[in-house]
């Protein structure tokens, strides 16, 4: 894996005529300058492609492709908890029947009413939050219905309950989407010896087919997030595994546990206390199985890495025993930046490697169209490498990889061409990295929240413009600042970190990223005070902090300056006094800043607090012009606190946002050491390899310096979404 | 009181200057038509007034005006519970002292450390929300202060204490803006017998020496909201009024009942129980004492009005047994409609006046300039007027009043005449009125909030355009609907009333507009999914019926169609397919609606939804335009739901709300009786007096057509902000 840099690739998956296409690949190959070739199971390459000196990659299925085993003990399927549709009850006689399965694929889901099953499932009159006693309800499995005898008018009852999987979600998708039409594959669950000895004989069995593959990709290594990002375990249960849990912790987890109200365990949610014992539970499962399949890889004189993409919940790459199992690489599929940096930051394995999209689908896994009518394939790729090359610049990538079915690119050469250029600067970039690590500004930055470093930059692996935890980890993971993550747990357990600068608490308030319940716990914010006090920075986005007690909404309204009403009181808050022109962070700006969502309901907390950006949303015919703050910045002690009211990822608020986390570290004065004068370049400086590599994140030619940090001008001008080295 | 509507108008205050201006005054008056002369306090007005045939008002001061006999019996001071400002422990040693008075001006309030207050006092650690036992604590009076041996660092902590007012605040308001330089006046409590025996003695005197007065102005009836709106009852408290309470009751009211962690009881809080029996107990005292004044005044064969403006808290003229009191008339000072809507609403007394904004001082009550540099008296008038002559179309203003130092309008002779224009105006709509009633629209309308009828109408008496449920009633008070308020309790009680067509639930989440934690009763959300499920509609506005429970933040989500997401995963919810063009309540709009603040991260509820009006706010590079509802409108069970995500007050807003109304109730086939084709346009039909009043609610000219009910059409062309009467 030490080879140079390039792209590799993967020849599409194994659907009638890929194979044909062969020859085109190898031309790709030479044409983006390509060291691998990847194949989606093994099966599916011609030999020349394993004697034309490529490397090949190949997936491998752990848990699934092996529909005649599984069919034979079906026990073995991968169970996971469902919650039936909320159904209201009406003014009417008789029993009441919920249809569990409404809304549910049958193909892919069947309910699992065993004996030793039926006892986790849990019936429950929503309205009031009651649990209804086991006697008051049945299942009757021929109409996959719970028959409830008595309820309540206009009362909602739900049903949670174990279901098996039987049909894999990636492979269902694939068919759906992609067209595929083979059998249905099942996946199997390694919670069972018996799958787990079925496993290493169909690794061994593979390893002794596919010789010639070179690196081993782990593609379903072992459960699937179920829809709410990768803190979702959802699809991690079975009696069993529920079983050996009790057997260990002494507690048996509830089916409310995984369901929540219907919204399951996404990452966005605060989770409950035994909730993360079973996240460890399973994760320690992880470790325990896992070490004997990769060393059967590394036996076979092959590498070993991790997709971090589709089964994989449980793995915790950023855990800090994951390097024990010796994974030689880890792949990401990204889009943006903070998915490159969720890879690039691994300490975990040797090598990093992005996936790009889009894909060569007609449509993207987004369901946007790609490569089909309405499809703008060469724009997408622009704009996500725009994001991710900033991710980039601040962490090493050692690989980046194409893929999907060859023949959608014939209609668009300006996408092959784009790609040959995303490689040649990625590789150009990776060479810098290789010499040494890239000039790290003076501010080390740590984002609070639930997950801490054991789930660092995760959302939900997507962008989605309306997270303002998204739009700030986007602007983040392609800034010079050290970044890293602080859970809940670790402040309330031994305080700030001393060699973190500025705290960050952005969110909405009740999730796991703001902390919701979790301030109710007063050594949090106590320890967040003696933190600023001392001289640390503080910067809350959105509702940071947010839970109503004590007078406040923001629980850190003292170090920010400014609070949401804690009862939205709704008052025209005159904020005109409070607003001053021209501060530090704000100098780059030239009027309002495009925040999104601005949080509403504002109101000064402290009197020395200052409006330094704020917008003119209406004029009040009885009162004054109102002016709603945007930026708010205040002082506490020996620190300062920063708040945005909103936050969106463009090239503008990450200036915004790089300004504030100096200011907040109180390092204002050292700013102008690599930075430009034009928000829309950015750079970034390798001392090692003496380059400056500046990049363009805008659709339009921009001019401007770069200052070195002695005090060395370099003028630069670079068209729309370039990127310059130069020797220093 | 029957004489023909025309502006009364006072003289000004007693200052220096005022009494040399007679001459003009009487000009004024017959320039504008008025019948009644108002003297400010029956001392400042020479004897050629009362001969010169106009009627003369005055106001009476029953708590004030009376300084040489409190001094002699300080107790009688009215009293409230205040809080100091919650004050950070640091980690510094000894103990921590808390300056009460802090933030409080000195000649208005002085705490009251009496053995029989202080137990009342409350101190907290408003981090964890502990009540400090009293022997943590100690007063010291010299200092003003309170001593805390223990504290936790970084903890806030607050005292809760009983003070004097010193000063009545109307008082203090004109000594700070209107530079009056008298003597401080003291404010008494008529919970004591003796200030009772000793108001009715000045009363008594008063009504003597006033010979000439026609009719009494009770102006300060007996005590004032405390900022928070008429339902902030702080200012009633004393310790004799507290152990009265206790003898009735049974209980004795907390300082935290008032206090509510700073936030005092403001009109947009959920009150606890005990503090409604509190407000049932403050008005029984007023009804208890207040019949023999008001007898007085009559025997002196004068009329008595109650001013619902300075201290009147207690009153509650919309309680059934107000009308016991046989009050003369009330008067309410207004900017806009709603506000005129709380006095014309009343059915406790005969008549009903409002006096007008902007007041002759140099700046507004609101702080905004007037009378003075960067005043533009015209044009607030104008803007007040349009607002407030929606509301003199729907119900019967009796009289109209203004006022101020007369002197200060020598400058604004536009301002002069545009009075003049406004009182003929409002005499030709209460001519109207005077014959009958207009015709209403086919739909009665139900404001659902925690006050119901008893506090129909309020706020806070002023308007707020970031508050919804301010823009909400503004836009009613001119529509020809019925409209009635109805409390959870009424609901709870017996469900939503028989003859109302439509419900509707507006407000921020845990206010109670919205209702908080009032859903917290299942009995709420089931009578009215029984409500709508029969035939009802239900609008929601901004955070309806918000409680985070059983999947659901909107608890009528199932008849909304939409929810705001409980947890707040941020998804980027597409709603493309949900949205339908052309929809009968957006048939007048072109394109997206101006709704101020729109409530974000909503979510789908139901498949049927349609979002007939949404705004692109962005376009998201990685799925798809991101496109945010403003309505949606949904069907559940024979009725109908309707959804705005914000609201604000204004022309085509007003005319979207009207259009809800009908379709809310199902009749939309009656839409155009009596309505224009224009949204700017408004009319109301006077079926008795056979006029049809045309008014032009923008400031450029406009044309449009009137469908009478009979079909018959009235073309109509009005210029800025001008109205028309048309025979019939």
């Amino acid at each position: 894996m030490s080879t140079p840099i390039g792209p590799c690739w993967e020849n599409g998956f194994t659907i009638p005529g890929q194979s044909g296409h062969m020859e085109r690949v190898l031309e790709l190959a030479k044409q983006w300058g390509a060291d691998a070739i990847r194949s989606s199971d093994g099966a599916d390459l011609p030999p020349s492609v394993a004697e034309s000196g490529y490397q090949v990659y190949s997936n491998v299925y752990l848990i699934r492709k092996d529909n005649e085993w599984i069919s034979r003990h079906p026990h073995v399927l991968q169970q996971l908890f469902k919650t039936s549709p909320f159904v209201q009850a009406q003014e009417t006689e008789g029993p009441f029947v919920i249809n569990i399965m409404d809304g549910y694929n049958r193909e892919m889901y069947r309910p699992n009413g065993n004996t030793d099953a039926l006892p986790h499932w849990q019936v429950f009159d929503r309205t009031t939050g009651d649990l209804l006693d086991p006697g008051d309800w049945r299942y009757d499995e021929t109409r996959q219905s719970v028959v409830i005898d008595k309820v309540a008018p206009w009362h909602f009852y739900s049903v949670s309950f174990l279901a098996y999987n039987t049909w894999d979600v990636i492979h269902w998708y694939n068919h759906t989407v992609n067209n595929w039409d083979d059998e249905p594959q099942m996946p199997m669950d390694p919670i069972y010896p018996e799958v787990r000895e079925r496993i290493e004989q169909n690794l061994a069995k593979w390893l002794e087919t596919n010789a010639y593959v070179d690196v081993v990709r782990f593609t379903s290594f072992y459960y699937l997030n179920h829809g709410g990002g990768i803190c979702d375990y959802s699809q991690t249960v079975s009696p069993r595994a529920l079983a050996l849990f009790k057997e260990k912790y002494g507690t048996m987890p509830t089916a409310e546990s995984f369901i929540r109200e219907g919204a399951y365990n996404h990452s966005a949610q605060v989770p409950d206390p035994v909730y993360k014992q079973w996240m460890a539970f399973i994760h320690d499962f992880f470790m325990e199985i896992s070490g004997p399949y990769i060393d059967m890889v590394h036996d076979a004189g092959k590498k070993a890495v991790i997709f971090l993409g589709d089964q994989w919940i449980g793995s915790e790459p950023y855990a800090p025993d994951f390097k024990t199992l010796k994974m030689d690489g880890a792949i990401a599929a990204v889009f943006n930046g903070f998915e490159t940096r969720l890879v690039g930051d691994l300490t975990s394995v040797p090598v990093k490697e992005i996936r790009f999209h889009p894909y060569f689908f007609p449509k993207e896994v987004t369901g946007k169209p790609t490569f089909s009518e309405g499809g703008e394939p060469l724009n997408d790729l622009q704009t996500y490498w725009r994001d991710v090359r900033r991710a980039c610049l601040r962490v090493t990538i050692n690989r980046i990889s194409f893929g999907g079915i060859i023949s959608l690119l014939d209609g668009y050469p300006d996408f092959v061409d784009y790609v040959g250029e995303v490689s040649r600067q990625a590789r150009r970039i990776a060479a810098c990295h290789l010499e040494g690590a890239p000039w790290k500004a003076p501010v080390k930055a740590a984002v609070l929240c639930e997950w801490g470093q054991l789930r660092a930059w995760i959302y939900r692996g997507r962008m989605r413009y309306n997270s303002i935890y998204n739009n700030l980890l986007e602007a983040l993971a392609g800034l010079p600042v050290d970044v890293r993550f602080l859970s809940f747990d670790e402040v309330l357990e031994s305080g700030v970190p001393a060699d973190v600068d500025v705290v960050i608490n952005c969110g909405k308030a009740g999730t796991s990223w703001s902390g919701g319940e979790r301030w109710g716990d007063p050594r949090l914010e106590t320890a967040l005070f003696r933190f600023v006090h001392n001289g640390g920075g503080f910067i809350g986005m959105g509702e940071p902090s947010a839970l109503k007690g004590g007078g406040r909404f923001f629980r850190m309204a003292p170090v920010l300056g400014v609070d949401r009403e804690p009862v939205l009181i709704q008052e025209n808050v005159d904020f005109k006094s409070f607003c001053r022109d021209g501060h530090f962070i704000v100098s780059d700006a030239d009027g309002p800043l495009d925040l999104l969502d601005e949080t509403v309901n504002l109101k000064p907390f402290t009197q020395q607090a200052e409006v330094v950006s704020w917008r003119r949303i209406a004029e009040c015919d009885h009162f004054y012009d109102y002016l709603r703050p945007q930026l708010v910045v205040n002082g506490y002690g020996a620190g300062r606190g920063v708040y945005f009211s909103g936050f969106k990822y463009d090239a503008m608020n990450s200036r915004v946002l790089a300004r504030a986390l100096y200011w907040a570290a109180g390092k204002e004065q050292q700013w102008t050491a690599w930075q430009s004068d034009n928000p829309f370049l950015e750079c970034a400086w390798f001392p090692a390899a003496r380059k400056l590599i500046v990049v363009n994140n805008s659709h339009q030619t921009q001019k401007g310096t770069i200052t070195g940090d002695d005090g060395q001008m370099y003028p630069i001008e670079l068209s729309m979404l370039d990127m310059s080295e130069t020797d220093v």
